[in-house]
């Protein structure tokens, strides 16, 4: 729900606003701890409004993730490299460890890992994201068709990685470039030829959206 | 500190009750929330004996994530696969991921990501342990050797997997048989492979240690 029409001029930054101040609550309260009164306030708006822009704190809540894994600017990115694409550096784990390099997009995604990590509703919404705006956007190539594991333990590496290197701060990894990281991952995670050609994978429904965008 | 010489026949077995119900009590109440005093509690024993055995809360808590991570098992296995090695399901990954299929070491596991995801000083644990005990138990080849780096990538992906599989619960990952999940970890992570032979790789002092125990 990026767009409704019919919107007057003022609602973008309206929303905008709302949304930025609900990133740095999440951050500071964790999920469980935020409240859309404290929303409102750091926001400078009435409570009515955030209800009338995004509906409950669940709510508001998905799009801070949607604004951290950008799903509908990563999922060409990740499909990109699927049939071993020519350049790694263009790929998904490429996009998500360099957007993560901004100070105030590391601050949500670290809260997003808290969050889900310890609450069982923030992991279902971030499961949700994950599972249907993401995987859930890429076609189905077939039967043998491995892309969405693929996707899946390429997701799984990156956010292990987030864990371990700004939370956990290995130094061997703190020590490594990022570009160097990207590279790495996207040699290592070829999407479709993850796992040899032909081998069932079962366990998810058919894609139930495609994103208009491509690469 | 696994076993020091002139203990007592019942030494071992106390050892033992204070670490499961130490254990038990960092799942329910976190890191920050547990007390040595209910951990005493559920142990059946005075506090002072706690102190006796493990020292302070952090020492504990070190002696838990010990106990998950297994290190003196895990460096072997680990390298084992350092050169290519020939198979794959022998190795690092496939031993952690099918130590946490038992439901108790699960439960510790996800404990711990949790405790390290939210309290600074648990994650500074984690690094010490990861850091030390894992990585610094890895001799260097020499200036061209990824093998810490390429440990630091895998033990990314196994908690990424963790993260993802067992708390986000994301359909895609729960779907895979376990083995197979090893087998492809084994099959990305190869150890000193992970980068081009040859590059530099800085940040890392030389290893403090060697295990005795080897492959």
């Amino acid at each position: 729900m990026r767009r409704r029409t019919g919107r007057r001029p003022g609602d973008t930054q309206t929303r905008d606003a709302i949304l930025d101040a609900a990133r740095r609550h999440f951050a500071d309260h964790g999920y469980r701890g935020a409240t859309m009164r404290g929303i409102a306030r750091d926001a400078g708006v009435d409570p009515a409004l955030i209800h009338h822009f995004f509906g409950r704190k669940i709510d508001l809540f998905r799009a801070t993730i949607d604004a951290i894994l950008a799903p509908t600017e990563l999922v060409p990115r990740l499909l990109r490299n699927r049939h071993g694409g020519a350049d790694p550096s263009a790929g998904g784990a490429a996009f998500m460890l360099r957007r993560w390099q901004d100070p105030e997009q590391r601050l949500q995604l670290l809260a997003m890992l808290r969050a889900a990590a310890t609450d069982d509703e923030a992991a279902a919404i971030l499961r949700d994201v994950v599972h249907r705006d993401v995987i859930g956007a890429v076609p189905q190539a077939g039967e043998g068709d491995d892309t969405r594991v693929g996707i899946g333990l390429l997701g799984s590496h990156v956010l292990g990685l987030a864990l371990l290197r700004n939370i956990v701060q290995l130094p061997v990894l703190i020590a490594e470039d990022i570009e160097r990281l990207a590279a790495i991952l996207e040699r290592a995670h070829p999407m479709d030829r993850v796992l040899p050609r032909g081998t069932r994978v079962g366990g998810l429904e058919p894609a139930a959206a495609t994103h208009a965008e491509s690469a």
